[in-house]
């Protein structure tokens, strides 16, 4: 079953980076830009957020030695600009997998950090950049604001599923439980976040100075 | 007396470390933001230029293995939050503070890169890097013109006490002094420029073209 | 001859350098900033992109141990601002230097980077990073567009010449023959772009949505 669950791993990973890739593709389309620049927002948005993770952690970068990862967000870059009003119909359905992916790239770097033998308080915080770090340098190249100032929930259920799932590693002596749990409630909260345009509640934000 | 120094620069760094993640905090307010994207505001304010100093210098990252930086930047960015109307209040006092954090970071920085047995110029370098670097981070995250682009004086102490430092270092034999006076000189230079709003000569400045 | 085109390499890195850091220093001073930004801006623009190629294939960031290259372009920014005027009356010609700047970083990031014995995919993607990310590090910096999303033919030249670049040295036995012939097709390609104002064709480009 653990097995299983790794190879389906592998799986969700390669479709993650797929998705992450399209989204920062749609992104650059919005604004208008050319197919080259549309590969780099693809690849960064795909790839950026582990790479950040790992240059601060100092081991080898993910994608460097596992050519598969750059293939596919080339890849699903380049299908994503040539069907790109089949991807604008579906951008509702990108969003709830680009959710899946976010929930399976947050607990795989915690699993990743913790296995370098790191505290839990850094397995969250590596969570939460390799959840976001990805889409935040896409909105810098797009110049458009990044997604830590706009409304939607976002990045909560990332930092929350983060501490959820070291919690239940801790508590619950059974892993596929933890991550299965995990993955439903990260999933879970941004997957209602969307449905029902949920935000942060009054008290934990603030409005802009005019 | 050497000793008394460090100890009290640990707890300098400390304050250094909240008050930055303050400062970081509060320019996420006065653009409107909710709690998490604060949080990280704070804390990417308070480690950020640090932690590019290391990646940079291919040395381990300095809160990985020391979480107290971690936790001091997590927890002054959750009480900004929540008392922000009082920090909102002392904005004056903070530009004050931050004016210490930044010399003390400055100088911990040279000297960590001279004791890594780099030149001075790597030294001046990564000293001014990890004064502003998390300043230009939390602007770019939270869509404001970076601190380059603003008028007043803020990297031009760091560079100009960063090089008065390492002078002082290789002509006047006694580190204590040497410490004491840079510090002073930033933090004055610095304090001067907020007190009496003071820019560059227009000589050394462009003006913006129309 | 091999040796001759090291030399010249080395001579032509350095000018590549130089003028890199002047076109940093010249869209800081389209916005308008003092002289400590514009030399941050030239510095990141001339440094930027080889560094951030260094943290991700996790080897010494070339300058730390190679001053030279600090120095030259911390004084070629320092003249820049001094000489502005000049140089902005030879901004033409500075795009051209460009070019020949960007087609040599390119092709020694490549050679670096095979060097070190990775796949010539990564080599393509950080032949790419180093010709193109000090320019990004300087548009964000200076809170412009990237050159991502601008319309004139920047990157494409590299990516493409990238890929001639490798496939030469695999077919053709010949480093110098590659080496000139890669270089005269990046440089070519870009100067092109510049004298006739060629941009992507509209079926590989998308349109600003209003």
């Amino acid at each position: 079953m653990l097995t299983a669950i790794q190879n389906l791993g592998g799986w969700i990973t390669l479709t993650a980076i797929a998705v992450f890739a399209i989204t920062g593709v749609l992104a650059g389309l919005r604004k208008g830009a050319d197919i080259f620049s549309l590969l780099v927002f693809g690849m960064v948005t795909a790839l950026g957020g582990g790479t950040i993770r790992d240059m601060i952690l100092n081991v080898p970068v993910f994608w460097v030695d596992e050519l598969v990862f750059v293939w596919v967000a080339a890849g699903a870059s380049l299908l994503a600009f040539f069907v790109y009003r089949m991807f604008s119909q579906v951008y509702q359905v990108l969003l709830y997998l680009d959710a899946i992916g976010v929930a399976l790239f947050t607990i795989q770097a915690i699993d990743k950090v913790l296995n370098l033998g790191h505290p839990p308080l850094i397995a969250v915080i590596m969570g939460v950049i390799t959840g976001i770090g990805g889409g935040l340098i896409r909105d810098i190249l797009t110049d458009r604001p990044t997604l830590l100032m706009r409304r939607d929930l976002y990045a909560t259920p990332i930092l929350l599923g983060s501490i959820v799932y070291i919690a239940l590693l801790h508590f619950v002596p059974d892993f596929v439980f933890s991550w299965l749990a995990a993955m439903i409630f990260i999933f879970g909260l941004r997957a209602s976040a969307i449905y029902w345009d949920l935000t942060m509640p009054g008290w934990l934000t603030t409005k802009s100075e005019k």
